[in-house]
């Protein structure tokens, strides 16, 4: 789809705001992002044949933001459990409703997920749960991009890790892109070729529920076929302690011991990233792995606060993320901004931490390319994906605009999003989403069939 | 007007969630909330004639939520100034431009703060800022409650404790309803007949910019009107060293001595309240002053975190805040309630801590009735002033409902707010509100002009 955005008063690029633009889109990339004079009110000008036109004066431009880390389907969960200590949340709420989901619950809990998405402005996700293939659908139905994981556990038991692990080969088969073209009948598409990219990743749950043994199967896979290492890492003050009990080194010594660190260097991504001490960051700085930075879902459980200073002032890649909407309760990642960094304000007792302009990277993918190989960008450029999203600026909340940054991080939210355009196709426009009625519909009547069979 | 809204699938009661529910109001009052049978799709019964009937098969209700500290004309002063330290903030960005604001500025401003609260679902501030009448006739023009107080500063300089005096008792004089009926052209009705109430209030800064004799006389003037103290109140460690090295007490301590507290026992409001010790706690619970709590503007400027166990341990009577959008950068009081719960949980590292429930509670105004004789309510009940909003469940980040709660504080923003009803008045209906247009123009010019002038 052939596309232009005209008078758009701001656009949030790779170069900082560039005001009254216009933006043109041609096979799935971004063909010029331009100043243009103020429209002379002479009406629209000729395009051609085929192209859809777009008026941009009441919209800013942005970037699709990216979620560095969630579990899709865990919208069914949403509001499940709820201010409950982590253990109990577990026990009692997440892992009984967890063991009833469906292939079913997957597929239209990740459609739930995916709609929410586009509705507040994100185009890709990084997601890791439990049916790969349903997921899988789920993102391409959508149209929005997607690193979709299989979360892997063992519990340190063979039988189970040998399980898992032929399970993953099997769907490696069916969904790899061996880069010749399309692997089998759903292809895994890059993205460059205007069609929205669903890629897999290689994902290991955690060094607490993975054998060494796993952790490092997954690695060598990763590397092997040149896919993305997706796990969660330092989460909580329990994790650490547990991890040295037993290992004798914290848990980023851990990863380097077990030769899983040099097999993912550059292509892995650790969810959460909070409690690392000096040596772990140069171990994540070292290995050039992404943290997720999970705000709201850090808050909630009471995990802890990241520490976004040292994460930069090393050059560790670093990405936002909503985590799963059963500890947040949503995927807006306008929230996701705020709560950045007002928390990094507060914790450190220093109002100039994480500015406004440094969330906004963060949260459109402006510090880490680990994901850039299956057409996942960052801020807008010329040559990049066309994955826009524009934002009603006719809202009170969002006037005046001394500091569009400001504004679109401290004070809007993601239902102020009115378009969304993801690899070049129009996936909202005036807050209209194909299929979404039948989505919620899905989603409520899925969500009450779980709860009563729990 | 009578008002009918049928088939709500939720309503938030003081009383807890109803389900399936109507609402009826009448004279700016909820005459009748009652569980009703599911909809039996006989379509529209008859009601007595100028009824408006309200179709509720989308929305769940929930009392109009309540800004317990706000400076509504610094709208136009959004993002004007971020992620900078306090005092730089306040020097070089906030003091020069409301040195330069006109009363001009300050109605257009407040109209685009009223405006900002309607569509966000807020029906009530409590205002203190620079033109006591340009505030009461934005707060009067847009239709909902507020609480209109001059911000009176006087740095211990009596010729301009004096002056500040003098301009209080002429605005008293016009403004203050002397129960025996209107008390001047505009009034100062307290919204018990179906008007929204716009009432004054005594508002002395700080003891930080305030002598100890205009804060008695603030006092004073609260106490033999029966009007509100409404204050800032150890919002940050600076204040409270500087009080105690000139003082040789702490803050609160400091207001019992000169005799404040015991002229406001249960008609103060102090906002912040972080930086409190036990000993002033105790004062506070003991003279019933209501905190205004603050979340995001005490993370923005890295004010502190504030104790909601030990203000609720203690009864201390409480409201919720978003302060001034300099410092937020909105009026979203879902913003509020998110970060609110979520800032305790991290900050005390227990995740039970101040729940949805709760949240709610403190934002609807069930723990505290300072305003209570000027017609402002808490949660919905019977027999309460008709302050009524409904929230469009047809959104994905409220689907699906297993708690609606925790949807309300976790999930939504008040973008999806789309009805908004205040003393039985409907301001919003299907997102419109009157004037719109004009208030977020005229916001945008005078927003510009006012920069232009600094």
């Amino acid at each position: 789809m052939d596309i232009v955005i005209t008078d758009l008063p701001f656009a949030v690029t790779a170069d900082g705001v560039v005001e009254n633009c216009r933006i043109t889109v041609h096979n799935g990339r971004i063909e010029s992002l331009k100043a243009e004079s103020v429209p002379d009110g002479s009406g629209p000008e000729s395009v051609p044949e085929g192209t859809t036109v777009i008026d941009g004066r009441r919209f800013c431009a942005l970037s699709g933001l990216k979620n560095a880390h969630t579990h899709g389907a865990m919208t069914l969960l949403r509001g499940y459990g709820d201010d409950m200590r982590l253990q109990e949340w577990l026990e009692k709420r997440i892992w009984p409703a967890e063991a009833a989901l469906t292939d079913e619950d997957i597929y239209w809990g990740t459609r739930l997920a995916a709609l929410e998405m586009i509705k507040s402005g994100t185009t890709f996700a990084n997601d890791m749960y439990f049916s790969y293939p349903e997921a899988y659908r789920a993102f391409r139905d959508a149209g929005v991009r997607g690193a979709i994981g299989l979360a892997m556990f063992d519990f340190n038991d063979a039988d189970k890790r040998k399980a898992i692990q032929a399970t993953v080969d099997r769907l490696l088969e069916d969904y790899v892109d061996t880069r010749g073209g399309d692997s089998g009948a759903e292809g895994g598409g890059a993205g460059g070729d205007g069609c929205a990219g669903v890629f897999p990743t290689i994902a290991p749950h955690s060094i607490y529920t993975c054998s060494p043994d796993l952790l490092r199967w997954s690695a060598e896979r990763a590397e092997e076929l040149g896919l993305v290492f997706h796990t969660h890492m330092s989460e909580t003050q329990q994790e650490v302690a547990d991890c040295l009990s037993t290992n004798g080194v914290r848990p980023w010594q851990w990863l380097e011991r077990i030769g899983v660190l040099n097999r993912i260097a550059g292509h892995g991504i650790a969810a959460h990233g909070i409690w690392m001490d000096d040596s772990e960051l140069k171990l994540a700085a070292e290995y050039g792995i992404t943290l997720a930075h999970n705000p709201a879902s850090n808050m909630k459980l009471a995990s802890g606060v990241f520490d976004w200073q040292a994460v930069r002032d090393r050059g560790i890649p670093v990405m936002l993320a909503p985590d799963g909407v059963a500890s947040n309760n949503n995927l807006d990642m306008f929230d996701e901004m705020k709560l950045a960094a007002l928390l990094q304000k507060v914790h450190t007792e220093d109002p100039t931490r994480l500015t406004a302009s440094e969330t906004l990277a963060m949260a459109t993918g402006a510090y880490s390319d680990v994901f850039a190989p299956w057409g996942v960008g960052g801020p807008l450029r010329e040559g990049g994906p066309a994955d826009i999203v524009l934002l009603d600026l006719d809202h009170p909340q969002m006037t005046p605009v001394h500091n569009l940054e400001s504004n679109l991080v401290y004070a809007a939210n993601g239902t102020m999003v009115d378009t969304v355009i993801c690899a070049g196709e129009v996936l909202m426009s005036g807050r209209q989403v194909k299929d979404e009625e039948e989505i919620l519909r899905k989603g409520r009547q899925l969500a009450r069939s779980l709860v009563q069979r729990i």
